[in-house]
């Protein structure tokens, strides 16, 4: 168990109609805001006339940013940075998802950084200093609503890389069920598995040491197999969707990792899917991981399948240890395929085999070769990609 | 489900040797501040000298308030408040269990505060502010490190009030699981029954729609009973003692409670034991949880008694609901008597049965008789006391 240090401050308003806390929330921070959105979905559900709302009974002014993409562009943060500047706009307010807030994150970064925003992308360290984030948050998937941390692509380069500083974690951010029901039932099955992968890459690590994390980390998994399948066949049930929500918080603000070591296996490899291919970062996510599994599964990691299938899938412990992780893996991998209704290839969502090479070597980073659950060569990551290519 | 404002920000430095972090962070508050304590073990067992350490390297200067008893006095809250004015200080440093870090916090407000402070133990709503609050946490049990609540007794009145207000929540606590090595088996053992009553205040309620809350409640639950024992018969066990404190800060700090009703039955009614027969809490709430969940254990409660049994304790799924619920009851009383040797009976910790009725009538507060996970009147309180008086 490693020293850790947790501060986890974001102001959290669940439920329903909560949405008009955030006016006032900001109101102590700013007067002048950018408002982030993406492809206009929220105009269609109301989520925006409930933040504009709230915003002008609170005479918080605001400037628009629309458009951001689902795997959220560094040209576009470029944009919302000279907006800010060009306007002497004080917060940056992401509504979305994850892609969203990623975005907004990255924008009140780039506001108080002196220099192209993709450096600091390249290399988090460079980053001292944030504009205050707030979020509205309206898919249960990436966490970004509580944590400090942003995924940004660059087109150019075929980079999609991580980045993150204390300043980034959001100051509020509104969490209301209700304004997950209109997502779609591909992307409600893509954020389940985000977020049971966020708690997997933790889950799986060579710490076994802080059994209160572990636990908390089942909690996380079997609320996912749980309430998933429900908010896909019935999108307003608000129990499903308020579980899914919380869950996707607590999955990577810091509660299932903080103490271990983690490399973050499954996303390293992921990334470079949605950086060369640009496919939902979720669809990635459940299509390697059953692949990664198999891969790591060994003498040596067999105890934490174990584990795994037991308290998650609720295996018979008495059952052979070998038939228990085989069994808790293809339940993983049934769940996304047939009760997610997730693609089980990667030839399903449009990547060939064209560039498994060059994404292996890209993946295999110095984490994963040393600090992995299981160290991960370019020849382990090109064996999982071709495994599922289908 | 209910709506609700999760907002935990304090900073915790967790791990071995983080009391180094500690002078820094009240450095960036505070120049003088007071330091509170206890008996005197900090200074036995070097928590005295590594927080002197800290405080003197950051140019931090202390006034000391020693003495706080294990059933913190408005007498010492009163005490420490007139040190803090007469000497101008900024800020309040608890260092030990939960006892010192609670007399520390309703110091901080007692400061801020214009009348006695028994006014606003008594009423939470005349709070409005508080000095900072700063901690090192020497004893896994209140989770008092990380909420902002705090108990204090009157022993001229037989009142042992909760109270508490966002501006007490400590805004840096130092967790280092080696200062608890030194707690006593018995310490250790009330602590641990302290965590795990929190956790069935709220595990045990009338909400069934928050399964995410449940897995988590469940996890701090197996890390206390896996854990606990290990630290009675290796005190310096980091990975036990490190596993109990980390718990016991996320038993109280709202994770597992909020969107949840909770009326903490069982400290209530342990209230009026240690306000009338100054008794360990942990004590009287190992004492009182099995008879209570025996009183409130029917056709309408089986399901969850169920879930407890075979998620907590492992029982076969397959048996009679009713079957698991009293061995669950069974093997609760059992794990904090023969586990963790602490007495099964009133008797044996002093409370003879003379005031039974006055603490009942007492513990059944409008709460209670309400918003109870199963609504206890008097008649109940009195008939729970009794079953365990010995």
């Amino acid at each position: 168990m490693y020293n850790f240090e947790f501060c986890v401050s974001t102001e959290i308003f669940f439920g329903k109609g909560q949405v008009v806390r955030l006016g006032p929330a900001i109101k102590k921070r700013a007067d002048r805001i950018l408002l982030v959105y993406g492809g206009g979905s929220i105009k269609r559900n109301g989520v925006y006339d409930d933040v504009v709302g709230t915003l002008n009974a609170a005479g918080v002014s605001f400037v628009e940013l629309s458009g951001v993409e689902p795997n959220p562009r560094i040209t576009t943060v470029r944009r919302g940075a000279a907006l800010c500047r060009e306007h002497d706009l004080q917060a940056v307010l992401g509504v979305g998802g994850g892609s969203t807030i990623d975005c907004a994150k990255v924008i009140g970064a780039a506001v108080r950084y002196d220099g192209d925003p993709w450096e600091f992308v390249a290399d988090r360290t460079k980053i001292t200093d944030s504009l205050p984030i707030f979020t509205v948050l309206t898919a249960a998937a990436t966490g970004s609503e509580m944590d400090n941390t942003a995924v940004i692509s660059n087109l150019e380069t075929n980079d999609k890389l991580g980045t993150g500083h204390p300043s980034m974690l959001p100051v509020a951010s509104v969490l209301d069920p209700v304004y997950t029901y209109t997502c779609s039932a591909h992307q409600t099955a893509a954020g389940t598995a985000d977020i049971m992968s966020h708690t997997f890459e933790n889950y799986f690590s060579r710490a076994d040491d802080f059994a209160l994390l572990d636990g908390m980390a089942e909690a996380i998994l079997k609320t996912c197999i749980r309430y998933g399948p429900v908010a896909l066949e019935k999108p307003d049930d608000y129990e499903a969707r308020a579980n899914l929500m919380w869950a996707s918080s607590h999955a990577i603000n810091g509660l299932i990792a903080k103490g271990k070591a983690d490399a973050w296996s499954v996303h390293s490899m992921e990334h470079q899917l949605s950086a060369y291919y640009d496919i939902t970062h979720g669809d990635g996510l459940a299509i390697l991981t059953p692949a990664w599994m198999r891969h790591v599964l060994s003498d040596a990691t067999l105890g934490r399948f174990v584990r795994y299938g037991v308290n998650v899938w609720g295996l018979d412990p008495a059952l052979p240890g070998r038939e228990i992780a085989e069994r808790a893996i293809d339940l993983t991998q049934d769940f996304f395929v047939r009760r997610l209704h997730i693609p089980a290839t990667l030839r399903e969502v449009g990547v060939d085999g064209s560039k498994l090479e060059l994404m292996a070597q890209k993946a295999s980073t110095r984490a994963l070769q040393t600090a992995a659950f299981v160290p991960l060569f370019p020849e382990d990551v090109l064996a999982i990609y071709r495994s599922c290519l289908g």
